[in-house]
């Protein structure tokens, strides 16, 4: 169940790295480099900043082909893949929140206390979609104030999971859930300008 | 006293993380990212590479929170902390020489001969603000040529502790004093471009 | 002859690293930082992931000097070595043989199987370039599909390689000849849009 969602997250991550790097113009290397960065790279930083080397995604074949396969499909079917953008998102919100709770469980098992732990397990999450924007050349997503509520999920479901290790798969389903309400709904993070322009600095989503 | 220089470099690179993130748009969790980044970034850095992982910021508590803490003031604060630029700057040359100096002395007891441990120390200083300005897509300020001198003093600074371990303080003094007088006095860094056009290429700062 | 052969790759890197620092404009720290991490970001990059810390590039001297002896040559011969592109292409070529050879080998030689061998052999071939680029706020070179095919020599060399380490020097010279044909005939990796909008998509390079 937890390897179906995490080849399910693999997937959606490498086809959202492969269709940026098909957007931006980059050849089949750039496609298949992007898919792997964007799928690897959050669990890769994760491994060499806990001493867990060599990293899971080089010792296991199936996270090395997943991103491969997913590149191949995405070279071929993009604008179909284009057009399912909510299937992919749904996919998408299913990887944040299975790697974000593996990333902190692994974290605490290599001796992490309970903060860093859930910190790292955010880096798990996300950490391969802010690679992939940065070589891609465009303002990390996770950080755009138009882009839905992403970290904030991860942040809540981690800190879960750091502080009471039982609650893994509820905290995964949070994150999910979380994340595809704020997708519906539009939540997105405040700005430190649209506070400081406000009368109101106390409302979240202050309305000018 | 180390130890209160080190919370106040810590500070002092939250803050120009925070301000980047503001002035760049970003929302509170890139505010948060990127203020934790750039503090952190050049110490997890070092100790990835001298192989001591988990790195120090993922162990040690105060560095965690501190990024956390001067976000949240930044957050709130930044129409102010714009206006003390000044005081940013002087804080931010305290914490480039207590990085620079304890970066160099922890790659020279992880077995590093002097210039590689000086180098090291180098990228603990300067190696956040290198990553922050990449995340927020600007040309790194250390290699701008109208930026002040800001590696030159870390160079000398960290290669002096590297030869003689015991000149750990002068050397973190000389690092600050060196800075502040390079941004008083406004020293740049030549270029390449410069020496070019000029008819005298011996000149390391040629008045054309 | 290995030795001489990642000597001259080294300072190839280095060069074009210290080239693109001087068409930015950036100071003589940039030259100097993008002239090193272009020439030892690619091997440092797969020390870190193979848990060989401190990497190879901190613990010999030469690798540390090559890049600043690079830096400094072309800071004041700039002008000459643009001139020289073809003779820095062929070095360049040169070094990615070598290097994407040996970083193969030493990472089989640290346990990990064929398949992510050969990736870390690549990944420390052109590595540094990217990295390169992405302080320069550039497009990487290596998945831009008007530049030259760089990765695939890389990829075809290195699994070789990975399935028989005694094909070490043949894997080596295929790299560098299919890198210099592929620049001598303008070989492009193709782009998915190219196939989409084409009639015929099982053509590699179709003609529209």
């Amino acid at each position: 169940m937890l390897l179906a969602l995490e080849l399910v997250g693999l997937f959606a991550f490498s086809v959202s790295g492969a269709l940026m790097a098909i957007r931006k113009g980059f050849d089949v290397i750039g496609i298949v480099l992007l898919a792997g960065i964007t799928a690897l790279g959050g669990g890769v930083a994760r491994d060499v900043i806990i001493g867990a080397t060599p990293p899971v995604a080089f010792t296991d074949l199936g996270y090395f082909l997943m991103p491969v396969a997913a590149a191949v499909v995405t070279f071929f079917a993009h604008p179909a893949l284009e057009r399912l953008t909510t299937a992919v998102l749904v996919f998408d919100a299913a990887g944040l929140g299975v790697f974000c709770v593996t990333g902190t469980l692994k974290s605490l098992a290599y001796g992490l206390s309970p903060l860093p732990a859930a910190v790292l397990g955010v880096v798990t999450g996300v950490g391969g979609g802010v690679l992939r924007d940065m070589i891609a050349r465009e303002t990390p997503a996770l950080v755009r104030p138009d882009a839905e509520l992403y970290a904030v999920p991860a942040i809540a479901g981690t800190i879960a999971v750091a502080c009471q290790p039982r609650l893994a798969v509820p905290a995964a389903v949070v994150i999910v859930a979380f994340r595809l309400v704020a997708l519906a709904r539009r939540w997105h993070a405040p700005t430190a300008f649209i506070l400081a322009k406000c009368p109101s600095r106390s409302a979240p989503n202050p309305p000018c």
